[in-house]
């Protein structure tokens, strides 16, 4: 099952109607909270930026196919490199040598990443494909000096345990995502969620060197609000109602959507932050919301249906094939057309920017 | 002009068939120096191998897409660990961690060699894929602990200067190959083999710690021995025969056939030590010819004709269409059923074993 879900989280982000959202979403993050990173690589990063260092090694966990990746891979250089142009007397006349490995799964496309990359006269750094799971270590011993990961640990390396069973209490029957409606399922998703943090923050305990800083974006929900209150709550379960609908004039089957769910939990901020300070190799140094600039931004129907197809799409052909896709958001764009989402009745979810240093 | 022939280079090393003959030829090499590399590592390798040391880092430049390289990689790390246990007090209680950087170019298949790859449970070594030219820096300075490369640095990085100018002494008219009958021909050859060792050696002194090895295997020419005495020369050039006719036929035109060369030198064994003794960052520690197994294997012309069409296919597609390559290889087939090479008159190549060490 694993390997189907990675592989499914694989085809969702890689898909290129995804990756545009994605640029959207993460770049408007990143020109909200590049200042942020900036400010606290420079504040907080305690190691000596000389040649004693050697090699000066980034880790971007989960990177997918770029270009956001580049982009924030070079603003970790240019703010180490800032700081240490601070410490002048720390620098030695050997200009550090920056490493980059991009991390994902071993069935992301590497080929694009590595045509579509910066030429090496334009790189101030060595470049490496580091395939394997974030959930382990993927990575030497001490050998990280600053990693990062935006957006990716929602994704649960598996689908939660007895969701998908019609004879747990745990069956996520009628819904097609956790969105906190049914105690039991959320925490089946919670239990899962539990343990991906810990894997994810425990190989990264063993990469990052003391000292060291490990940088986490995404996306949360406030304290108190379950995710059918958001408005990203309600549009998947909108594509769920319209999927049963699609099952009572016969074009699937209730019992095909009872084993359907997609793996992403989303924690709400104090459960987030009870995770990270299970672990004991890192101290928070900062963990806050920031602004996300699409929260400005007018949300049309059409531009919703359109994100939210292209990134479920495929986990949907998966399931229940290629067929299905455009009927259903036909039918999802008339249901939004009958049923608007007050937006402003939503609750709105968190941009979450947390800085770990290494003990 | 360098990015086609590197495409090309990499087209003919993904070719299907032509990583058969590779498979073929490389693991047969392997068998016969794989002892040889165990004994030098396990002789030569100055370095603490205890925690001090870090992360062991190994270098595999030019990949391709395996399977080679995984079993070069895995009889490296055995030498390296049975010389940590011979040397039993000055290994501390933490085992070595191993990380690989599989280099080759960036339009290499890296998806598939991932995918490929010993899955991590059976892996005792981080994987990272390093895209660039190994006619460069690829790595940063001092990180890599033994370095190899397999059957590579034959490959240019470009065409000879005027070897494609028919107004050129150095014109190579007649031949698709520098098989050294054209003095001019040979020395614009050379000259372009020279720059890319010296760059090859360079960027691996900077790489390479000191005390760490370089292990370059591969083929070359006996002192004295043109290449158009060996067979394989003889065949390369019955193909350039077969192309001439082909013109008379008017299916080419001799104009193309003289604007088509093979970016390949073969140089003779004191040559390439010359070459490599112009660096003085390494000292030759080995530099000795070894048995190939497919020596002894009686040749063939219908495996010949197999595997030269596997190596060469792709490049004779890129220049004369695709159309070409049935008619090519028939012709080649009936010339040598008609006119068969003396096997036994012929002169045989080289292969062989270079250990280096970084002073």
């Amino acid at each position: 099952m694993i390997n189907t879900v990675t592989t499914i989280i694989r085809h969702i982000k890689t898909c290129f109607l995804a990756n545009i959202y994605m640029c959207m979403e993460q770049k408007a993050a990143i020109n909200s909270v590049g200042e942020k990173t900036r400010q606290c690589i420079i504040e907080k990063l305690d190691l000596p930026l000389n040649s004693d260092l050697g090699t000066f090694r980034i880790a971007d966990y989960g990177c997918s196919i770029g270009p956001n990746t580049f982009h924030v891979v070079q603003s970790i250089i240019d703010a180490v490199k800032f700081k240490q142009l601070e410490g002048k007397n720390e620098t030695s006349l050997m200009p550090l040598e920056f490493q980059v490995f991009f991390n994902d799964q071993p069935n992301n496309d590497f080929n694009t990443l590595f045509i579509t990359q910066p030429p090496s006269s334009e790189r101030e750094y060595f470049s490496a494909g580091v395939p394997g799971s974030f959930h382990g270590q993927v990575l030497p011993r001490n050998t990280v000096h600053i990693g990062h990961t935006s957006y990716t640990t929602h994704w649960l390396s598996d689908v939660p345990e007895n969701v998908d069973d019609k004879n747990s209490p745990a069956w996520n029957k009628n819904y097609i995502q956790c969105n906190n409606s049914i105690e039991e399922v959320t925490k089946s998703y919670k239990v899962q969620f539990t343990k991906d943090m810990k894997l994810f923050l425990e190989a990264r305990a063993e990469e990052i060197v003391p000292g060291g800083l490990m940088i986490v974006l995404g996306q949360c929900l406030p304290d108190g609000v379950p995710l059918l209150k958001t408005y990203q709550g309600i549009l998947v379960d909108t594509i769920g109602d319209c999927l049963m609908d699609m099952a009572k004039s016969g074009l699937t089957s209730e019992e095909k959507i009872g084993l359907f769910t997609i793996p992403a939990y989303f924690p709400q901020f104090s459960e987030l932050e009870t995770e990270i300070e299970k672990n004991r190799s890192f101290t928070i140094e900062t963990m806050e919301s920031v602004r996300h600039p699409l929260e400005d931004i007018p949300l049309s129907n059409h531009f919703l249906i359109s994100m939210f197809r292209a990134i479920l799409s495929t986990i949907i052909k998966e399931h229940f094939g290629e067929d299905v896709i455009d009927e259903l958001f036909d039918r999802v764009a008339k249901k939004l057309a009958k049923y608007p989402i007050d937006f402003k009745e939503c609750e709105k979810n968190v941009t979450y920017f947390i800085l770990l240093k290494r003990k």
